[in-house]
């Protein structure tokens, strides 16, 4: 099968026209995003009109302003002409400002006026992802009438298989879906058909809980209201699933303590890799530096019985495992919504309880490994703090994501590896006190 | 505001009654999933059929479960034939057998046939989640014929917004949507209407490619095949969001240590969050027993130079953040599809860059630090050892999800946790070679 990077390469015209009609978009688009950036805009070139909008549109907004810095401006304004007002609110926020200025200098009047309300509310705001291009339906319409409306202007929009019906003020009375208008008799009202109690969220409102809205509710569009309550925009499916994407993507992130890379991993540069590592690394280091002063205190016992150095490692990756599973867990449960920060009682009493089983457990293998390599002191000790690790670290990995939410902080950025760090100088501190017990220091 | 758990306890059914008339589905749902298992099905028989199915439908399947268990013979009946067939075969995956069976034999003979077609498929396969319910087109159709058998067919359908269109064979000839019918004139042909490029899956493929086929290509039905390439059913958008919902905290568990849950997290009992952790954490262990033998491997090193053992915890923790975060990165990049195994060569060369780079601005800090506690010796050695454990660690975690992958292992299993325990052996040995090197053991 030969693909995108050797025909860009061989520079034979024909047989890349051929490779791109047969090939479906979304190949295509993938395709492309592994060609060297100056490459990117020759394809378009080759592509029918319609065609190259849907490869654009399938596009990284990153590899969709190398598209556009490689092309000239008739192309250029077809392309960003052509997109939907929020993949193309997206997309600007993205661009440096000359290339941004220059996209929206080449709209018509009525796309720029789209594009200028959607930038205007804060970023990861429902307003943001929110298409203004919806077809409304009045309560006091047929069926029919409905029908003439969305053949009217259902070309443009977004969507036009749920429907939001508004009053003179535009204010939101319920939805009709495309489905009810085709199955129901031509003479039926709006009113009669239309669901009253819909879901519904503000423009300022955050994207995620937007998003999951969908989700959960299992609909294909919900309609967003401004501050008084009129109707300015629909968030569809697709939509929803892209913002529930980029949320867990930065999620996963910050839970394996980097920052989130906004762009596809090979379009990021080694420094910029490097960037989003470094300030975390950093952080923890110094967290971790904890534990050097725990050493300190503690290095006269090290000195008095050396064994106790063998097993530092070992009680160190088994709190930060314990802590880790136990932060996981209850970071998902809070994103999907399952848990809330009155269930933290509850919570913690559970996790306690399985903190101590799992140090139980943990206890009991440990005792039989380390009586083989140590003394009985050694595996007395070890055991011990297994048990108290085990618990605390559960305890610890439970708790902080909760209280992370309670103030407003994402779970996800305490979650496991600053938890990690935290439980291993508590880690160090109880097996110590427990060697100065068990060896009489 | 009262909530649901408050009514239930004081028995007041007319309160109770008004409540459920008051509240949306999703509200009533989540309600429902906070009461004790007993008093679930209450409220099913106060509310209305339609609604009682919509709750019940917005339930999880374990609560589901505890709901049918409190019903008698008609509500029950009516719950289950309601459902749609691929929403039933999920719940009849997760029933014991004896509810299972009681379920099935309520069914008519129609309905009971399409859920035992579906649970036929192999577990997360793509033809446990397809539906059978669609609403097919031929091609000699006029869109007036069309929209006439949507009127007849689609009360049924689980979406009628895309409609394959198949020959005699029940082969995939293309697929029309809702949109183009309604603007379209009616005699027009569905050969000249329909789009012949489409995406499709066999049943037996894995669920989550085709889900994640769905959000790529912002579709809203994707077509299964059978192994003959004859349509046996639609995924539906919002089946795709449910599964990549589940794959994501599958995903996020492995890559946690812990095994996924499966229900939601408080309706998991103490044992069972215990059992979820617990191999995990004992491979944990185990893996960290391999630290001992390399503490005891240089315990010479320890009880000449004790400050040596200062620095281990900082050492470990530093190296198994960094391994983490390039296995975080690239764990994600694999699996939206950003990287394949073929990207290998060039995802290590990149991640060893950044793993130096990383590696001296470590070791900058850390050697400011170290000097003032310890030795020069010690700065130096851990400086050293930083730079090296930093490389590495990188290194390991970008590489070894990448090598799971190719060997069909899921990344997300080798991912954080497990690198981060070999990192700490490999770790060690660099930190005691390098400290054998300065002061001259």
């Amino acid at each position: 099968m030969t693909d995108l990077t050797d025909l860009s390469r061989d520079h034979d015209l024909s047989a890349l026209q051929r490779w791109l009609e047969e090939n479906p978009t979304l190949h295509i688009a993938e395709g492309l995003s592994r060609l060297a950036p100056p490459a990117r805009a020759v394809p378009f070139l080759l592509l029918s009109r319609d065609r190259a909008l849907a490869v654009f549109e399938a596009l990284d907004p990153v590899h969709q302003q190398e598209v556009l810095e490689g092309l000239r401006d008739d192309r250029f304004s077809d392309l960003v002409e052509g997109m939907d007002p929020d993949d193309r609110a997206r997309l600007v926020g993205e661009l440096p400002a000359k290339v941004a200025t220059r996209l929206l200098a080449g709209l018509s009047d009525e796309e720029r006026a789209k594009t200028a309300a959607l930038l205007g509310y804060p970023e990861e705001s429902a307003g943001r992802v929110m298409s203004p291009d919806y077809v409304s339906l009045r309560e006091s319409m047929t069926v029919a009438d409905a029908l003439a409306k969305v053949r009217r202007d259902g070309v443009d929009a977004e969507t036009v298989y749920a429907l939001p019906v508004t009053d003179d003020e535009r204010r939101l009375r319920g939805i009709v879906s495309l489905r009810q208008l085709v199955l129901s008799p031509p003479d039926r009202r709006i009113s009669e058909l239309m669901q009253r109690d819909v879901y519904c969220v503000h423009a300022t409102d955050d994207r995620e809980g937007a998003a999951r809205l969908i989700q959960e509710a299992d609909i294909l569009v919900l309609p967003v209201l401004d501050s008084e309550d009129r109707l300015v925009g629909i968030i569809t499916v697709d939509d929803a699933m892209e913002v529930i994407e980029a949320e867990e993507t930065e999620d996963r992130a910050l839970h394996g303590a980097t920052q989130p890379l906004r762009r596809p991993y090979l379009a990021v540069s080694v420094l910029g890799l490097a960037r989003s590592r470094a300030a975390w690394l950093l952080v923890l280091l110094v967290a971790a530096a904890l534990t050097v002063n725990v050493m300190q205190h503690f290095s006269d016992e090290v000195e008095a019985v050396t064994t106790l150095a063998l097993f530092i490692p070992l009680v160190i990756d088994t709190g930060g495992n314990a802590g880790s599973q136990a932060s996981t867990v209850v970071t998902r449960a809070l994103a999907v919504g399952e848990l809330r920060f009155s269930d933290l009682p509850w919570v913690i009493w559970r996790e306690a309880r399985v903190g101590l089983l799992m140090g139980f457990l943990l206890a009991a293998v440990a005792y039989l490994r380390v009586t083989v390599v140590g003394s009985t002191g050694g595996a007395a000790t070890g055991s011990t703090s297994l048990v108290a690790l085990s618990t605390g670290a559960t305890y610890a990995g439970a708790m902080l994501p909760m209280l992370a939410r309670r103030v407003g902080v994402d779970p996800a950025v305490v979650s496991a590896p600053l938890i990690t760090t935290l439980v291993d100088a508590i880690g160090l501190v109880t097996y110590f006190l427990v060697a100065r017990a068990v060896f009489g220091l």
